[in-house]
């Protein structure tokens, strides 16, 4: 494998793609820590906790506004990140000019954290909005060099 | 990494795979089209666009139908289409005959084709079910093989 | 392709990889099982099946604690048996031990099948959140052996 580990492209694409995989773990974390501060959850085993009155243990399972949003960011995560990873790889293999190649995944991986904070901030529009299209629209470009220097119908 | 730019099962692979991939992330414009027609948010930040009045804004934190199916549709897609595409790029490394891999790669991208049109127009079943089966049944197929190919436990 | 179907750590990975696909997929079989057993559908074309009275068919469009339950556990399976997916693929081009990779893999798909289990079975706590927080830390481990080895910022 020494022909991809030395290629800077592939080695690039394997950098970004782990920190904004590693990025889209971690809202795994925060839906945790909001469901514990905010006592609300899905499934009733995960409301013992030391209690074992059905009655509190009952007022636990509800959703929490604060829950929801994280749930929502790392869903948007998932339909955008993952596609970012599939295109992103095909891309590195059809070789491109390392510093265009750097210029996507910063730029994809830069929009996706702000992305985050401006989804669970609750920032006001339109800065998800643009963040979102940013990162689209990197992987479009990705996934136009990968047609163009690729295709095989 | 000349060896797979060259190999067209794989120049195969990236092309399909690509085309399916870009019409999962369709599926984001066909839900941000519904909420701004059908007037339907999950976040109150999104709600504001030229309206300050509260009680105005409030009305629009709804769930809509439409935009309910979609959403479902592009949670089946992220379900199905990703398998696709990782047990995908393991197949087309086991270097199959490219007739085959073709028509692996045709007809599950074809199902998904269908399967959205079936979904978001709400047609009849068996209609959608029997386009995410075959999808399913196709990526099985390449399932066997990489397992058949290269098992290592 | 020959180096990679010759590399016993890749050839692993494929079968593991492929596996805990298969795992994930499989959940969408658990789901229609629920959906056809405990009579709950999401969308008003799938409460047909024989049976055209409008006001039978309304009541299939419930929700139901079992479905909802084995969709949690489908998508707790999407946001982490991707991330490992992507992460173990970069894992196994950085060249590690064939026991050390194994032992990687192993682990992570084990506590997959048992986090199943246990979330499908609603087993005592902490029986699923041990299973997670184990494959999350295999997945952390292999990202920390490709950030090391193949860091290109």
């Amino acid at each position: 494998m020494a022909h991809l580990i030395n290629n800077n492209v592939f080695l690039a694409f394997s950098t970004y793609a782990t920190i904004v995989v590693l990025k889209m773990m971690f809202m795994s974390f925060i839906t945790v820590y909001y469901r514990m501060t905010r006592k609300a959850f899905s499934n009733w085993e995960d409301t013992a906790m030391g209690n074992n009155n059905p009655e509190d243990r009952k007022k636990l399972l509800q959703t929490n506004p604060d829950v929801e949003r994280v749930r929502r960011c790392h869903q948007n995560d998932l339909e955008n990140i993952i596609p970012f990873v599939v295109i992103g790889l095909l891309y590195a293999l059809t070789g491109p000019d390392l510093s265009t190649a750097l210029l996507h995944f910063r730029v994809f991986v830069g929009s996706r954290f702000i992305h985050t904070v401006a989804y669970v901030m609750a920032l006001p529009q339109p800065s998800r909005a643009l963040a979102w299209i940013v990162g689209l629209f990197t992987t479009f470009s990705m996934a136009y060099r990968v047609l163009t220097a690729a295709l095989f119908l």
